[in-house]
C-alpha cells in the first residue's frame, strides 16, 4: 500500500527529510509538493485558500496513480471534506483529525502545540471539526515562525519542552501532540523527558492513513456519501487537471 | 457606503436578481460574479474550493476599489477568514455568520432551510463557527437542487412551507433562516403565513455587512489582528491578481 | 430615528455624560433614568429586581412615544425578554446581546471585562443567553465598585489595561468587551496600546439597536411570537402606567 | 422547621388548595400569594417581572419572620439569585432546580411538561441556569393555559399522559418533571401508568428546600457569598418593607 | 431511617471515625467495609474494579436486611449504576452525585479537591455522569495520596486550604467539595478561613441519601426502570451472596 | 502480532463464531470467554460489575501470554481504563471507542444502534467517555435481547434496516454503529441497502487495536501514566491470578 504526502506549499524544502522520516517508520511513502511560485507555509488562511487549486490537482492526479491513500500535510486539515468528495476509492485524512483520533485513548486531556499566536484560531478550528474539541486541555504556542523549527532545531526543542511542561502542570494535559507538520522528528526530546506520548503530525497521519484505506478495503467502510456526495463528472471539467502539480519524491 | 456582493460562482445568471433585491431594501451594491470557467454552484466543498482563487482576487479587487464592505454570497462561508487577513481596512462577512447573529435576538431556537442533504454538513460547520451552534433546532432539507430554487418559485415555496412548519411545530423553531443564498427573495410567503421571522440570506448579509462596516468607520473595530493576522506584503507576491476575476453589476 | 437608552438606575449622575457619549457616535438617543429612591446601580441582583417596576414603565411609555428603539443600559440585559413581549414594533435590546453578536466576527475568543468578582455570575448568565459563552476566554475582575469607574478614570484605564493583558497573553482573548455600562468612554486607552478591538458596552448597543430596528423596519423581522408572546392587553391592566419613570435628557 | 411556599401571583385562588397538597406530604409549610392587583400567573416574561416587589418584601418578611427557607413558586424559578442575596441565613429555591437536581439520580433523561408553547424559553433558561441543561430529553407542551390545569383536571391528566408518552416512546425521556406548579397533585396517573418517575413541581420543591435548610442548618452550608454577595443595609433603605404582601396561609 | 455506608475498601481502618463523623451529624448509621484481602484504597481505577463482588453483595445484603439507603463511599461512584439495579427499595446514592448537586445551588462554579493528579481523570468521569460537569471551576490536586490524608491532618488542611486559594482566586471557583471521601472532617478549616462552602464528602453523601430514601418513601421516585432495569432473578443466580462482605459497624 | 479478543461473558456460546468472523478479515486472533457460572450477556450494569474479577485476571494472562493487544468484547468498554492501567506493554481498547474514532473520518453524525432501550444509557455513558457524544445523531433500539440476534440474524437484519432508515432519513444519520458486539456480521446487509457504512463492533475494534499497538510498538504512544498511572506491584498481591478465566480458541 503506497501512501502519498501532500506538502501543500510551494517549496521541496521539506520534501526529502519529510520522506525519510515518514519511511524510516517503515511506511511505504511518496512526497508530493507544489510547483513554486506560491506560498511556502500556510500560517495564514489566505495561504491555505490559496494552495487549493493545486490542492485538488494533487488529489485527482494520486486518484489517477492509484495511491490507496493521501495525506493533506498540514495540521488545519485544508481541503479535506473537498478531497474526500473526489477521492474515489482512495483514502485521504489529515493531521488533526489523525492526531486527535490517535491522542484520545492514549489520555483524557490533550495539549496541541502551535508555531504561534495567530496559529491557534485555525488549529482550534481543525480540531473542533474532528469532534474531539471537548478533550483539548490547551493550545500552547511556541512562539516561532514554522520555517524555523528545522532551521533551529535546538531551540525548538526548548520551546517546546517548555510548552509542554507547562501543557502538563498547568493545563493538566496527558498527551500532547505536534500541532504543525513542520515540528516533524523533533518531538521525541520531549516525550523521553515528560515521559507522555508526543504525537508527531507526520507520522500519525500517515499510519491513521493506513489504518483508514484498510478498513475501506477490508470492509467498504468509505465515507459516507450521504455527508460527501461526489460531485458528478460532467460538472467538474473545470477542475484543474489530473497531473501532479509539482515534484514527487518516490 | 457601497458594499459588494460577491456571487461566487462562475454564472453570472443571478446577478441582475440580486443586485434588484437588495438594491430594493435601500442597500448601495454592486454585485459581482466569476467568469466562466467553474462551478456554478457551491454545493459541493470541492465547489467551494476551486473557487478560492477568483474570490482572492475579488477581496484585493474590492479592497483596491475602496469598497466599504464585501459579501462572500454563500451560506458556507467560504474563505471568510482569508478574506478577513488581506481585506485591510474593508469589512467582509458572509451569510452564516449575518444570519446567525441576526437571528438570534429575534428567538430562541432557529432552523435553517437547506437545499439538499448533502449540504447539511457544510451548514452547519459554518454555523458552528459563528458560535451559535447550540441555538439551532434543526437543518431542515428543501430537497432540491440549488438551481432549481429561482427556475420554480412556486415550487420553492410551497416546500419552504412545508419544512418550516415541520421545524416550527417539531424542532420548536422560532426564527428561520434561509440556508442558501439562491433562495433569495422567496421566503416572505412563509413568513407570511407562519408569522415568524424568515431571514434571507441575501439582503441579511448585506445589512449586517453594513452594521459592521459602522463599527469599523466610526469605533476602529476591526478583526482583531491577534486572531486574523495580515501576512506581510512581502510573501504574498503569488496572490491573484487584484483584478475583478469576473463581471461586475454597479 | 431616534432610539432611548435607559440607564435602569435611580439617579441622572450618569445621564448627562453617557448622551454626550452616545451622541458624539452620531446616534440619535435620549437618555432615561428612573426617579430616586431606589438602587443607583446594579452590582447586585437584588438592585436589578429592584428595578422592575420603573423598567416597565419605561418600555411602555418608549413605545407611546414612537421611539424605534430601547436600549436597556445594563450588562446584565435585566428585563429584556419581558421588554420584548410588551414594546409592540419598538425594537428592544441590551448589551450583553449587543456586545457579543458584534464581537464575534472581529475575534475567536472575547474576554469580558467585569466591574468585580460578584458581578462574574450576572454577567456570564446574559452571556449564555446570547448563545455565545462558549465564544468567552475569561471573565477578568477590574476589582471595582461600579460608581468608581467614572470617578477615577485614571485608575479605571490602569486596571483595564492589565486586565487586557492578562485576558490577551494568558487567557487567548483575541477581543475585549467592557463588561459595564459605566466603563463608558474608558476602553479606547487599552485599543491603542493593545491593538485589538475593545468594545464600548454602551455605544455598541445603540449601534446594535439601531442595526435590529432597521431590519424590524425592513423586513419586519421582529422577535418572533412564538417565543415573546404578547400578553393580551386586558390582562395587563395592573402594568405600571406609561409615563416616564424619571427624567429624560433629549 | 416550617417553611414558606409563596405562590408569586396575585390571587390567594390556589393558596389553600397547594397548602393542603404539601401537607399532605407531612411538610410544615405557609403558603403566601399576593394581594390585587397584578398578574395571576406568569406565563409571561412580563408578569415575572411585575411581581418583582412582592417578591422581594415576601423574601423580606420571611426572613424577619425566621422562616428556615422559602420556595418560590413557579418553575421559571423568578427572583432566585436575588432572593438568595437577602434571604440572611433563611435558605431559598425554586422548582426548576429543584426538580432537576432530584431527577438526575432517577434516570438519565428528563421531560419537562410545559403548559404551552410560550413557556418552552423561560422554563428552559431556567433549567438551563441549574447546570443540568444537558440531561433534558425535551420539553413538551401541553397546549393548555395555566389557569386551566385545576380547572379541567381530567382533560390536563390526559394530555399530561399523552405528552408522557411522546416523551418517552419518541424522545427517550426516563423521568418527567411537571413544569408548571399548577399542574400540582395531576402527575400520580401518568406515573401509575408510564411506571416512571413525575415529579411535581410544588412538593419536590418543598423536600429540596427542607433538605438545603438541612445542610445549611447543620453544616453552615449556605449560598457562597463570593457568588451572592450580600449588598450593605446602607444600600437597600428603598427596598420594599419586610411585611407580607397578601395573604398566609397558615 | 438507617442508612448504610459502604467503606468501599478492604480494611476497617477508617470505619470508627467514619461512623463517629457521621453520627455526630445526627444521622443514623453503619458503616461496612470489606474483609481483607483486596485493596485499602481505589485511587486506580483497578482497585475500583477489584472491589466489584464484595460491592454487590453489599447491595444485596443491605436490601435483605432493610436499609432505607445505601451510600457508596469512594468519591468516583463506583458501581452506582449497577447497585440501582439490584437495590429494589432501598435507595443507592455515592458522593460525586451527592456533592455536585449539593453544591450547585450554593454557588456558580465549583471546584474539586482531589488527592493527585491520577485522580482527576476518574473524578471527572464520576462528575460527569452527574450531567453537571459544566459547573465544575476545576479539579485541583492536594499531591497527597489518599491514605495520607488522616495520617498528616495537619499537612491535609494546609495544603487544602493553599488548593482552595488557587481555586477560588485563579479558578473562580465559589463553592469547593472534598473530592475524596478519606479528606472526611478535614473541610472545617478551610470553610471558616475562606468563607465559602467546602462540602465533606461523607457527610453530604449521607444527607443526600436521606433526601432520596424520603422522596422514595413518601412519592415512589425510585430509578426509572426505562433506565435502571433490574435484571431477572432467575438470571443472577450467579450473583455474590446476600450476605455482609466484611465488619459491619453499628 | 496476535490479538486477543475477549467476550467478557460467562458462555464460550460464541467464541468459535467471533473468531471465525474476526479471522475472515484477516485478523491474527485468540477469542477467550469465561467459565460458567456468571452472567452470560451484559445488557445490565449489575452484570458488567459481575465480570471484573474474571476481566482483570484476563488482561494479567494475556499480558503475560505476550498479546499484542486486548479488545474488550462489549460495547460498554467495561473496566476499559482499569485494564489499561495493568497491561503493561499490551493495548487495550473496547467497542464504543474504537468504533467512534473510526466512524467520525466516515461522516459528520453518527447512529448507534442498540439492542434495547435499557441499554441506551450505558451505551451513551461509554461513547461520552470516548469525547465523541457531539457526534452521536440518535440511540436507535431494536428492541430485542442480545442473545437473539444471532439466534434470529433474519430478524436482526429486518430490524437493523428498519431502525437505520429511521437513523438516517430522521436523525439525519451519516453513519451507523452496531453498538453490541453480538450483532457481528449482521450489518452488511444494511450497509448494501442503504449505502452508508455500517461499522461491526467486532473486527472495527480488532482493527483499531491493531492500529494502536503498531503505534505503540513503534513510537511508544502507550496510555499517559499521568492519567492512567500503574498501580505498584507492592499492592496489587490481591489481584486475581493471571491465569485464563476460561477457554482459549487459539
Amino acid at each position: 500500500m503506497t501512501i502519498l504526502w501532500v506538502n501543500p506549499v510551494h517549496t521541496p524544502a521539506y520534501d526529502a527529510e519529510i520522506a525519510r522520516t515518514l519511511r524510516a517508520t517503515g511506511a511505504e511513502v511518496d512526497v508530493l509538493s507544489f510547483a513554486p511560485p506560491g506560498p511556502t507555509h500556510l500560517e495564514y488562511a489566505t495561504h491555505g485558500l490559496a494552495v487549493a487549486a493545486p490542492l485538488l490537482s494533487a488529489v485527482r492526479w494520486a486518484r489517477a496513480e492509484g495511491y490507496a491513500a493521501l495525506c493533506i500535510g498540514c495540521f488545519y486539515d485544508p481541503g479535506l471534506r473537498a478531497a474526500r468528495e473526489i477521492a474515489g476509492p482512495m483514502v485521504v485524512t489529515a493531521p488533526a483529525e489523525a492526531c486527535l483520533h490517535s491522542a484520545a485513548p492514549l489520555g483524557s486531556r490533550v495539549s496541541v502545540l502551535v508555531a504561534n499566536r495567530t496559529c491557534v484560531a485555525e488549529a482550534r478550528e481543525a480540531v473542533e471539526r474532528t469532534g474531539l474539541g471537548g478533550r483539548v486541555a490547551s493550545y500552547r504556542s511556541l512562539d516561532m515562525r514554522v520555517h524555523d523549527f528545522q532551521e533551529s532545531p535546538d531551540r525548538t526543542r526548548e520551546r517546546m519542552l517548555a510548552a509542554s511542561r507547562t501543557a502538563v502542570e498547568e493545563d493538566g494535559a496527558d498527551v500532547l501532540v505536534l500541532g504543525c507538520t513542520l515540528e516533524f522528528g523533533l518531538g521525541d526530546a520531549v516525550q523521553r523527558e515528560l515521559g507522555v506520548p508526543v504525537l508527531d503530525a507526520t507520522v500519525t497521519t500517515v499510519a491513521f492513513a493506513a489504518y483508514l484505506a484498510d478498513l475501506a478495503g477490508r470492509f467498504g467502510w468509505r465515507p459516507s456519501r450521504l455527508d460527501y456526495e461526489c460531485p458528478p463528472e460532467e460538472e467538474i471539467g473545470w477542475l484543474p487537471p489530473a497531473t501532479a502539480p509539482g515534484p514527487v519524491t518516490r
